[in-house]
């Protein structure tokens, strides 16, 4: 691609001092997802595995659960007036009798009549709609792996090293090795890229595998991956109170603050290994 | 309010020990912003400030530009089936003559029919619709300044010591004086609440500001500020590649990698002052 750096000139100002140099910086750019050739949604990403993005998307949207579902997915050309193949539009075809999602479906996903608004209102619209339940995967994950975790997602980054600008996501087993890195600007894009890579492969439902993100867990994310069916998520950062709600609710294991041997697990405590050995 | 936190039991896990503990979590939850009565959009946000926000995301939209633009928000009663309020739906009574948003606006935002989506189609729609132009503001600050704000940000910051969740923003002078702050888990929602805060006190357009975020400096928010009249945006950590593009187009002052007395300057370096003193 290419395009998933860029670089630019930028003042570094050192105690004072000042001097020019070029940067390279994380690329970001919008990417319009369109179904059977209807606009979607636009989310701004990091250009670079906009097939899986796409199909991951889909996916935690609910729209398609297997590889069959999806027929072909290409880059729009002239999209531009001249014609010009921008490579920031893609087109999804699903298979027959697949239904297209409702084009609202971004803004009415949290909406119901009935609730308003609230926390439950969300918790029912994914875990309705999920043709799996994370609920009832046996894995059992031991502390001592998923403190590797960390080191192995960063060693693993490409781009960060450059940028310092792109957060990551990474599918491990449950020994710890890994199976699918994405970086993007956006976290949840990360995620997707992942989602829609294993979708393409036919890997759905992720059963007995462990998301592993940089930064935060937000209830988006939770709800990520709940949708991909992966029963454990684990963050550098701090979980949102809907995440945790969320997770909960699913029966997915979450853990946050994971730092060297140190963590905390939010829910699903049960997959964690007790063993003297750790 | 009292919903900022939530508090829920966590399993903490320290060289292989187990013990639990309540923890305090950076609350989430969805709120609809509604104009007139009609849904507009739906954010993840932390529950606090929510008028601000509701005006902050209406002025980052281009709907509104000063305090008179907006007669009255408040909370929507009566959006559950059973009546209650969860004071997770605002509404915003726009002033005669204001042209209410096209309901489309989120998804039509970065979408031209006749361009497609590049970046350039993002940069034309937020140039044309914002009422001043940063690239006028004559401020100019001192790098000594700049490496004070990481800070005082933070110092001023309630939320995060207990959580560790919450992104910050805040408005100072070009003295570093803090005029505003605020938290949420998500950064545009943070700037939206700051700027909302300005709007609704009569402070619009921000000249002469310098608006610090925590964590990385995206396209969005560059376009928040430009939207705000804020001259000088300054983050903890990178921009993207098109938060440079916006912030160059604009005239705005894009300042990332604050750390002590380092920083980089990637647009509008001729706001930094460069004297011996320093």
């Amino acid at each position: 691609m290419g395009r998933v750096t860029a670089r630019r000139k930028v003042l570094r100002v050192r105690d004072g001092v000042f001097s020019y140099r070029p940067d390279a910086l994380a690329a970001e750019e919008p990417l319009e997802i369109r179904v059977g050739g209807r606009p979607l949604t636009v989310t701004m990403r990091t250009p670079g595995d906009d097939f899986d993005l796409a199909a991951g998307f889909l996916v935690s949207e609910g729209v398609v659960h297997a590889a069959a579902d999806v027929t072909a997915i290409r880059y729009c050309a002239g999209a531009t007036a001249d014609g010009h193949n921008t490579y920031n539009v893609v087109d999804v075809a699903l298979a027959p009798g697949v239904p297209a999602p409702d084009a609202s479906l971004e803004r009415n996903f949290y909406t119901t009549s009935s609730c308003g608004l609230c926390g439950k209102a969300s918790l029912d619209a994914v875990r309705t709609s999920a043709p799996w339940s994370v609920a009832e995967d046996p894995l059992r994950v031991a502390p001592k792996v998923l403190s590797l975790l960390p080191d192995r997602l960063r060693a693993a980054q490409r781009v960060f090293d450059r940028t310092g600008g792109l957060h990551a996501a990474g599918l491990f087993t449950a020994h710890g090795e890994l199976l699918c890195l994405r970086e993007d600007v956006g976290r949840h894009n990360a995620v997707d890229k992942v989602v829609g890579h294993a979708l393409r492969t036919g890997l759905l439902p992720l059963r007995a595998t462990v998301l592993m993100v940089s930064g935060r867990a937000s209830f988006e994310l939770v709800q990520k991956a709940v949708m991909a069916g992966i029963p454990v998520l684990a963050a550098v950062s701090a979980p949102s109170s809907l995440a945790v709600d969320l997770a909960e609710d699913s029966g997915l294991t979450l853990v946050g603050f994971l730092r060297g041997t140190s963590m905390n697990v939010y829910t699903g405590a049960e997959r964690l290994e007790h063993g003297l050995a750790d």
